[in-house]
């Protein structure tokens, strides 16, 4: 019987949500938050399910999950998230109580890494931009040729050297390009230059890659002064969280041409987008796809579902 | 005085040529037969120029240099192209006459496989697509996301193993791709598995991407059948010229989903490129901007000049 499979409150949804019911229908019962308007205990109501009997999460980056809704739920006990960040739940919160974070850690760390060197390969070859001047998707004027654009010898500054920012670095290297990077701690173990400060890091780049999680140091670790010491040349590309970058000031230097360009896969205010860079033929927008393929649901699906049966046969 | 420099034909014109002109104005008098309608003979008689004092030609693709322009100018002994390729000029009529046909060489693989790997990267991960999508230049349709997108351990099969496939081979190794290719003959110096058939080399590629110089042995080299045996989830790459891919067949089967995508930039008619291929989201067009860019034009000058230097003084 369906109510004796364990409740899986389901907030968001994530973007696999669905993909993940369709491959464990009989495994969870699942309360499908997301599809109701009703706050949360309300919600349960309806589902007649008491709120101490939920002891999972599954949620996306578009649902907070405050300390409000966990203090509510007193036998929570994991929350999975089908992201690689986890900046939308309240990680106080869940220490206090003990509880577990599952998060799709470094496994796409590759398929990010794909997309900050697409993002930033289209900024300087201005593919996108050629693409609609080809397919006429734009009034006719005469294409104008990218300046200044060789990929190799580029100066890489990348903000987070984890597993993301390492195979970003690995990819670039095959382009010639030159590697530093800045994060919290120096990695003994590669030779790129290390910088302990943002600043001496952005002057001495010329394209910028956040590949850092969002915390509370790190929001707008790129601000208006990080981007003016990057300069009229420098690029940006953000596969990380779009906080990272105070985006304010990223729209005001694009328009003024005080940095030549931006590759955005996320943003401040997701789905919302400014509009000041819909004309912008320097800037390559992106739906925060970095990790948006089947491939990559299935993926998640199956390291979701391992992360909840660790959790409910331990 | 001016007309003591020496003559240098300017067909075509060349991308490149504003920049050579305001480079080294006082070097050549600049006989710009592509700014007349007239015939050449005529086009030189108006600049009071005898075709028999012409040395010295510069093009680029756009126009053909066929036998009957060459056995018209007795003199002719260099024919500049501001291309890497040289399939315009006609080479049986040079080689008869001993006239050195100048080109780029392979100065600029790495600027084309810059490009190649850009328009796979976009190809595969959507990145015009969800531009455009973000931007809101199509009409609003839910984002539909990429199926089976990883470049990693996809199988490239690239035709022509010269400078640019080689500089293409070694940034694709870098984001784990499995490189094979065909060309004349096997390269003793690389480990990439060698095909000395192309529809064998599709059969077992994801990815083919061209890399040859066009010629009557490699026109059509990716035919309707080559097309069928790379299959439905197959992509095509095309750097190198429009005609070595059957482009009619190329659009019919983008349209009939016998082949998952392409990104090309060249096309069998240049400027012209097939209407229907400007609907497909799964298709990324470049208007032949694999080397135009700022940098390369420049470098393109200097090595022109170079080669104008080197004969005239010879």
């Amino acid at each position: 019987m369906d109510s004796e499979l364990p409740p899986l409150l389901v907030l968001g949804p994530p973007a696999v949500f669905n993909i993940f019911k369709s491959q464990y229908p009989h495994k969870y019962r699942f309360l499908n938050a997301f599809s109701s308007d009703l706050p949360l205990l309300q919600f349960l109501q309806t589902q007649n399910t008491h709120p101490s009997s939920v002891r999972a999460i599954f949620c996306n980056q578009r649902q907070l999950v405050t300390a409000d809704i966990i203090r509510s739920l007193p036998s929570l006990g994991i929350i999975a998230t089908s992201t690689v960040g986890y900046d939308h739940i309240d990680t106080t919160e869940c220490r206090r109580r003990g509880i577990q974070i599952a998060t799709l850690g470094s496994q796409f760390a590759a398929d990010v890494a794909d997309m900050a060197v697409a993002l930033l390969i289209d900024v300087i070859f201005k593919i996108s931009a050629g693409d609609r001047f080809v397919k006429k998707l734009v009034p006719f004027k005469p294409w104008s040729f990218p300046s200044d654009s060789k990929l190799g010898g580029k100066r890489i500054g990348i903000i987070g050297l984890g597993r993301i920012g390492a195979e970003v670095a690995k990819r670039l290297e095959a382009f010639d390009c030159i590697i530093m990077y800045h994060s919290r701690n120096k990695n003994p173990s590669v030779s790129y230059t290390f910088y302990s400060n943002v600043l001496d890091l952005a002057s001495d780049s010329d394209v910028l890659v956040l590949c850092c999680p969002l915390t509370e140091q790190t929001k707008y670790i790129v601000n208006k002064e990080v981007m003016l010491a990057l300069g009229k040349d420098g690029i940006i590309v953000n596969i990380g969280r779009g906080a990272l970058v105070d985006e304010n000031e990223l729209v005001q230097c694009l328009m003024k041409g005080e940095i030549r360009g931006a590759g955005l896969d996320v943003f401040e205010n997701e789905p919302y987008v400014p509009k000041e860079l819909f004309s912008l033929d320097n800037v390559v927008l992106s739906p925060h796809a970095a990790a948006l393929t089947l491939d990559c649901f299935m993926d998640s699906c199956r390291h979701v579902a391992k992360s909840l049966d660790a959790f409910f046969s331990s």
